[in-house]
């Protein structure tokens, strides 16, 4: 049987790779330090270790105990717009953490570490992005995961470990923490809506992104370690269609059954346009046609009317005030 | 005045760089915590503050104290070969060290950002480096300086931070640390010969390098603050022409009046043939000729001999010892 470390399976994808990789028979762990995720999300039949991936004696502690076959990484705090802000606790969480499970995955000779990228590494290129296009990421989120990118291949080089590493694109569905302001428009809309707020929407609402739903990412990731061809590879997954803001707040309202009611703030320092080509990924995990956002909506505003709204959080420490887009400063 | 603040100003480039600052008239603040450099090179005129950039605490006290026109950032562990066995010093001491100075340069507008990045985020692609290729480093040393470089940018563009960054190509010369047998074979050597010990070269000696005489590098980075011109531009930085390490050792012996006596270790994993195009800082910074190998190695070696040889020091906490090359295991 094989045993596998999720971290961040607490969270939003992790929860659902836990739950596909129970499902295929692994044995699971999950480790999360619940910053961003909920225990109830940890699927039955997982294993939970409460704790934080940049606790370095914790993860050495942990390989040394159970001989992992593989390692699903999913922990990090992925608020890419607030990364400019939190620059130190970005590095710190998102590198540091990466590199502890990394080096212990090269001593304890893990046979594959599957870590989530993001298409934040690509930067302001061309569309569609590809996966032989040489990343230049603009912000340091997408630096920290471009540098854990390239960290496994000089890994893979040097000492064989082997890694998939997976740029999801905008990924939305049910266990989304709706109660973070700071990332993921469609679960915000959604968290607004249900609080009688309007939906907040950074400039004119023009910009576009090609919303995945979590079935065509969580699949995918968790069978990507039977998938031979997949090692030592890069993959973009995710949906290909991409919506505009205002498109995305007529399905989110419909859903929810609300008026369309927006707040425009000022625009901030963000890619205009983003969709990435998935051809890479449909040919080598055979991934059959992705679901559409009207059919994705649907079922995650199903889920959100069950749970209900979610009070906001503050992120707490907040390194740089300057510049800092509206809506994201204290009190508001 | 110009208030300067030299992050490593006790190592080797940056107590010239120092040097060089005092002489333009700067105020010199050395921040260094002693970890690969000595008391006694920090120039006469400096303030010395001993510490780490890691501290954030004392970083941000030191910030807010004097208020900083420029940072010249030097300080970091440069052992690029060493660094796949020490991932995580690494990322924190060059990484993680350099967002603290960057988190405070941005809240207190210092005015120019100065930053020795190294020509490891090249990797291995084709020569002469250029600066308008696009970097993809393959060892943790050349992602943490590439990182870096990437988050600089970002800082720049999101807060306006100004930055020059420098990617300096294997300097050698005074105050060189030719104790650290992980790093610089030029120090190497020397300290072999005047222990009478054999020199040992990874491979069969047929790799090259352009080594590059200090004055070349320091002078340029001390002044680099004064042309507006370089402001948020990447330059290449050192000598022009390759030698092989085999006929290195033969300038180096010559000068230090030895016979050239070689051990040949097993081959490691690193770029076989280095050099860079300095047309863009010839032409920014108006450099003459670089000092030529037998004349910068002669400078040297007369420097050497009256400091004499160092012992060499073991890197404490190797994380990895997987692979860990022929002459790095302990007790060698
Ligand atoms: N959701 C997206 O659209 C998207 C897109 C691209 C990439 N990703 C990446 O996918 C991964 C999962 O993202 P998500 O959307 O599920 O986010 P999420 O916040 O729901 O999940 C992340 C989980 O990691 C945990 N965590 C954070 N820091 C930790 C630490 N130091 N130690 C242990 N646990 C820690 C959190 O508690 C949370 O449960 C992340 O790596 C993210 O960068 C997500
Ligand atoms: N020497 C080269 O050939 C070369 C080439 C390319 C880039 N560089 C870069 O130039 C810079 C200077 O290198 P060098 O050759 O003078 O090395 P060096 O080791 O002589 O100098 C580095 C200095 O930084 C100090 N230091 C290290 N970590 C520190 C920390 N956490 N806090 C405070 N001080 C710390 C050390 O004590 C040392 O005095 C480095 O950033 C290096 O990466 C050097």
């Amino acid at each position: 049987m094989a045993k596998s470390l999720i971290t961040g399976g607490a969270g939003f994808i992790g929860s659902h790779v836990a739950r596909h990789c129970l499902a295929a028979g692994h044995q699971v762990i999950v480790l999360d330090d619940l910053s961003g995720g909920f225990e109830d999300h940890i699927p039955a039949g997982a294993t939970f270790i409460k704790g934080s991936i940049t606790d370095e004696q914790l993860i050495s502690k942990l390989f040394a105990e159970h001989k992992f076959d593989y390692v699903y990484h999913l922990a990090a705090y992925a608020a890419e717009g607030l990364s400019h802000f939190i620059r130190r606790f970005n590095y710190n969480n998102n590198l540091i953490g990466s590199v502890n499970l990394i080096n212990e995955s090269v001593k304890h000779d893990v046979k594959c570490f599957v870590f989530t990228s993001s298409i934040a590494v690509y930067g302001p290129g061309q569309v569609p992005m590809t996966e032989d296009m040489v990343p230049t990421p603009e912000d340091p989120y997408g630096v920290s995961k471009y540098a854990v990118e390239l960290d496994l291949k000089a890994a893979h080089e040097m000492f064989g470990l082997n890694y998939v590493v997976f740029r999801p694109h905008n990924v939305y569905g049910e266990n989304q923490n709706i109660g973070d302001k700071y990332r993921n428009v469609i679960g915000i809309f959604m968290n607004q809506i249900m609080q009688n707020l309007p939906m907040t929407i950074f400039g004119d609402g023009t910009q576009t992104r090609a919303f995945s739903y979590i079935d065509d990412v969580a699949i995918p990731i968790a069978k990507c370690v039977d998938v031979k061809e997949a090692y030592n590879e890069v993959f973009n997954i995710g949906a290909d269609k991409p919506y505009t803001i205002n498109e995305l707040v007529d399905v989110v309202s419909k859903h929810l059954d609300a008026k369309p009611n927006v707040k425009h703030l000022q625009a901030r320092k963000e890619v205009l346009h983003a969709y990435s080509s998935h051809e890479k990924s449909h040919r080598v995990f055979k991934t059959g046609d992705p679901v559409t956002l009207d059919a994705g909506i649907g079922k995650m505003a199903a889920w959100a009317k069950k749970v209900g709204s979610r009070a906001s959080q503050e992120f707490g420490n907040i390194e740089i005030n300057k510049n800092l887009p509206e809506g994201w400063t204290k009190k508001s």
